[in-house]
């Protein structure tokens, strides 16, 4: 029976044991994935950078704008080229194929247009001030492509093989759209796997696409003033226990979009999310959320929301900051992963124990948070200048250190550029 | 603030509400939407059936498959023609077009494609015995198709002239595609609308398409011994209170996947979704759920899960369920619309109470169910000579007398074929 011999939280991951386990290719980690048990000479390809086609743009044809310029309009401007890989339940993985970027054909009765199965990653590359160009732990950008994935019953690969191919696509882009005259810019990856198989019907996709594109994105994390937050509508739950707050699916996004117009319209920038009767502070927008705050006893502490009951994001950053900060900051700060309630925050605040929050992630990176409103309340945060609290500012420079090169360190991976 | 004035359920409605309200055209009703408050010269056009334009396929391009062999295979078979409606935040809705069916161009950068900004509706037009073509209550789904695409940020529309696309494209399509010679057989419509916006980024996006294709479906509705249902596992919940399982988005659907997928692979057909550590039953995969029980004081009754917490979706079959059993059953069964928990089903089978059980819905009608297991229980569930009970029998007979002309009905709503 479901219940009886494991604990109720594994079964999302027996699920996905099953998937992988169904998947020969995966599971027995073959570059080559003949399926020789059922006795037939079919054969289930597996995801294989290795054979990576490319087709190139006219180079000459299109400049590279200037980064306010590209992130000025209504259109995400991305670079000259972009990966897909076609995959079907008989076959497998097709060849990756490196080409011109352009549009895709899908038919009105695939399936990610109707049953959200779809999800993605967001990385960034960043053109280093030594030259060099690196990714930001695309490892787990990969791994967590494949959790994903699965949850939305998209097919298995091979992280390494994903990895593999976001930095094939900077091999071949990054030279020209992150050029070394540029140092201390980025442009943003976005691996993505949809289900393309047409036919309606509630049911998991036998063909899907994944592809990859890199592009402009504007640069989030210095709003003029710090980010205000504004506390979710007590009507909407962005996440719940036994649903899939913890995956980068489509299906996180959409729903969220409604209370963040609403809260936008009113003057703040993100949806601070809270979580059940007691108010649990979760992600501030699609970013996750950290206070530093002096507890009663006057121990300063970093504290964040934890994964286990896998309401939110394990995000790359967030995971960056926590180790960060027990690596160089434990003289002066506790790192805490602990469920809070929003009345701590408020109670922390009235009593000047508040010390500075923000969001981590991708795309805000590290964003100060300089309000949050809740109800009747104003909670202000203090920002050392106007800009940022201390600890904020201290995290995102040894996380920016190690994006652009000013430090070496094994989380950024240098991409060999053609 | 948010939580003073109203109850905090109204809250979604008022967002939605703001929404309408922000697009002139439809909040005043006009027909031609110019918005001359803004003392500029601009215009957000509504959506306008009116303006159909039509672009006809070759008639004898493609023969009309029978229904079995359209079924068969990984692939909806569509007829000839689709319509689709482009719609961007500056300029409103543009013409309606009447096309030859085929595939649609996104950006990989389309908001659809990674946010789940998508929703969609499902109807059937009915060839009657008659010789009539129908739709069954056409209206209920142009307004939900409102509802979800407002809960997902996607654009406002009058219901009426979505309706009214719906008829035109069964117009055009229904001679060849739901011939006379085949009375009795069905088309499914499919409307959706979908964001098509090509930047990343959370927002709402602010371009869309509207499109709606007619395709052959299977016959869901008399699974061989009739339907079994699992329930879920605990670790994973369809939807939940303050999210958005009453509208037809499609982030109620992928996530689900896993899940249905488990089950099949034991051996049933859909999950039994229960909600919360009372175990309430909700739906039964992406149908309605209803059971037949003799109360312990010896009361015949219909029981189905109740709309109030926005749970399930508020399905026309299940409506229409309740609406007849009420008109023409009221002498023999109470209709009970409240919470029940799947313990309850367990004590009414076990004290041989239960009586019938079915699940409800365009896609799988009404569908008889016969065993339902749960974790160390089977239910099973009487079917008269094995192939449904006899209310169930009953209540689908009358709904579909209505669907195919057999009495004449204001629920059947007859289309002008060309």
């Amino acid at each position: 029976m479901l219940s009886q011999n494991r604990p109720a939280e594994d079964l999302t991951e027996t699920a996905m044991e099953h998937k992988i386990a169904a998947q020969p290719a995966l599971a027995n980690g073959k570059a080559n994935g003949t399926n020789g048990t059922n006795g037939t000479a079919s054969s289930i390809a597996p995801l294989d950078a290795s054979k990576l086609t490319i087709q190139r743009a006219d180079p000459t044809a299109r400049e590279v704008p200037d980064e306010v310029a590209a992130c000025s309009g209504n259109e995400t401007i991305c670079t000259d080229h972009m990966i897909t890989v076609a995959w079907n339940a008989s076959t497998g993985w097709a060849t990756p194929e490196l080409r011109p970027y352009g549009p895709l054909s899908l038919m009105p009765t695939a399936s990610v247009l109707h049953y959200a199965t779809e999800c993605f990653e967001g990385l960034k590359a960043y053109r280093g001030h030594d030259g060099a160009l690196r990714l930001f732990r695309p490892d787990l950008n990969a791994r967590r492509m494949l959790m994903s994935t699965l949850r939305i019953s998209l097919p298995a690969f091979d992280p390494a093989e994903l990895e593999k191919l976001i930095l094939a696509l900077m091999a071949v882009d990054g030279p020209k759209w992150l050029p070394r005259s540029r140092p201390g810019s980025y442009l943003y990856l976005r691996p993505a796997v949809i289900g393309t198989q047409p036919q309606l019907g509630v049911q998991a996709p036998k063909a899907a696409l994944l592809f990859i594109t890199a592009s402009f994105m504007p640069r989030l994390d210095v709003p003029a003033g710090g980010m205000r937050l504004h506390t979710n509508p007590e009507d909407m739950v962005r996440a719940w226990v036994g649903g899939f707050g913890y995956a980068k699916v489509g299906a996180n996004y959409g729903p969220s979009l409604l209370a963040t117009n609403e809260a936008r319209q009113r003057g703040f920038g993100q949806i601070l999310w809270l979580y059940g009767p007691e108010g649990f502070c979760t992600e501030a927008g699609a970013s996750n959320f950290f206070v530093v705050w002096r507890s009663r006893e006057g121990q300063l502490q970093l504290v964040t929301a934890p994964l286990d009951d896998k309401l939110i994001l394990d995000g790359v950053t967030r995971r960056s900051v926590v180790q960060l900060a027990k690596e160089r900051l434990a003289d002066e700060v506790e790192v805490v992963e602990r469920k809070y309630t929003i009345d701590e925050v408020v109670e922390a605040s009235k009593e000047g124990r508040l010390v500075e929050a923000f969001a981590a992630g991708t795309a805000f990176f590290i964003c100060p948070v300089s309000q949050i409103r809740h109800r009747d309340h104003d909670v202000h945060i203090p920002m050392v200048k106007g800009e940022s609290g201390l600890y904020t500012a201290k995290i995102k420079s040894f996380i920016s250190d190690i994006m652009y090169g000013n430090v070496q360190h094994p989380w950024g991976v240098v991409v060999d550029e053609q």
